[in-house]
């Protein structure tokens, strides 16, 4: 009898509660898929960190990843994806997902009046790595790009539905006046403003960063390396406050455990 | 001749801008004492992380500006003061100024109606020690408390002025609708929202963390250990942009250098 392989586990990546988007997403698509997701809530928000900060951290996280028996990593955070992806491809040689081609992809496909609206952190937007991805393959294309920086605290802090829906209509409004008929949530914590965005642009599709990684992770995976599903999740600060948010948004008591990284100082 | 003492080095600390506010009103009052200033913005915003992480952080931080020369520190941020101010008095020989209790001492005594509106971030408000401070001294005092977790943000990612507005006016409803006289902004960041504050409730007192700190360094302080002062700004992530607002809060292009702490991680 052949040795039977071990199980194929994933790590999720994520700054802090964004990524539980993906998680979701990952777990009802590949429901023996074993998982392990790793927020970096002590150091959170990336979005707001030089660009040295953030790869000096994902290289940290990664790392600790691997060493958890993570086989293959997705970036489930777009300011890494924007800023780091290239140089954690070259650093690590695991299978290494991001949600910029996806989401980029996705966007160019959905399009038809070719006005695309992308919300992201200040980061990810001064980046340009969006807009230079969609102008690549529709060079006529109308983008317009709004840093919001304010939406990952919102989300972070519940911040009380009436401020949410105040902020969202503010920064929706440069999409609003141009008429996108797409919108590209360049953000996994984003998702969980839908309402208040979809009521600001009711015609509009939106690309959602947490349903356009599956595909490129269909392409890695092999049915066979996976038989009962094991989900983990480690946070660097606040374990609390982080199971809250996965009990509201993934329906059960996750365990969630504490990480100490050398260099996280606590 | 008797040789000239060294002269008093003021060190103050923050985990971002707000402190600045403090070191405005300190310039002015006392022009020749020679201050630094140290941001902590690697790991900015401190309202949100764990008292573990914030204890942590701050006495690395204490330690770093007592190597780098200070007598005196001024604790220009209210989670410090309210989570760790007698830990770090117990830990540290030098003398150790924090925002609380001049605060608490103020809207004491300029109240009328004894109705006292208290602002801060998450982890001020939760630690109750405004509302235990004003009762103690004023026990049928009414105190409302609203933790207003998106303030610094909004101030570090310099959002438009039609987002403070509306965020302002949400966060001060219960202050408007409890009729409070006067209003306690317990977190140094919260000066640089005055205007906006003002337009929610113009008849209101406001106390402002910045500007109560001085009566108690005037204390501290002898006018012979003074002379021409000395001013240094060190930040542990993103000086440019420190620098910008320091161009714009104390109008003059201070000179913004990096430091790194074991611990940081950069």
């Amino acid at each position: 009898m052949v040795e039977k392989q071990k199980d194929t586990v994933v790590g999720l990546f994520d700054s802090g509660i964004g990524g539980l988007t993906v998680m979701k997403t990952l777990m009802e698509r590949f429901p023996q898929l074993s998982l392990v997701y790793l927020a970096d809530t002590l150091r959170c928000p990336y979005g707001s960190r030089s660009v040295e900060a953030i790869i000096r951290y994902s290289i940290e996280n990664l790392q600790w990843l691997i060493d958890h028996g993570a086989h293959i990593i997705v970036l489930a955070c777009n300011t890494v994806s924007a800023v780091a992806l290239s140089l954690l491809r070259s650093r690590f040689s695991i299978p290494i997902i991001g949600v910029i081609e996806p989401v980029v992809h996705e966007a160019v496909r959905v399009t038809k009046n070719r006005k695309i609206g992308i919300i992201g952190t200040a980061r990810t937007i001064n980046s340009g790595v969006y807009k230079q991805g969609i102008c690549q393959q529709l060079p006529d294309a109308t983008v317009v790009e709004v840093s919001s920086p304010l939406f990952v605290p919102m989300i972070e802090e519940r911040v009380s539905p009436s401020i949410m829906k105040t902020v969202v209509h503010e920064y929706m409004r440069p999409c609003v006046e141009m008429g996108v008929d797409t919108l590209v949530l360049g953000c996994t914590h984003y998702p969980l403003l839908l309402p208040y965005l979809r009521d600001e642009l009711p015609d509009c599709t939106i690309v959602n960063p947490s349903e356009v990684c599956s595909p490129m992770l269909d392409h890695i995976l092999s049915e066979e390396s996976m038989s009962a599903p094991v989900y983990e999740f480690f946070v660097s600060d606040n374990p609390d406050r982080f199971q809250q948010f996965g009990i509201d948004l993934l329906g059960w008591e996750i365990p969630v455990q504490q990480y100490y990284l050398h260099g996280t100082g606590v």
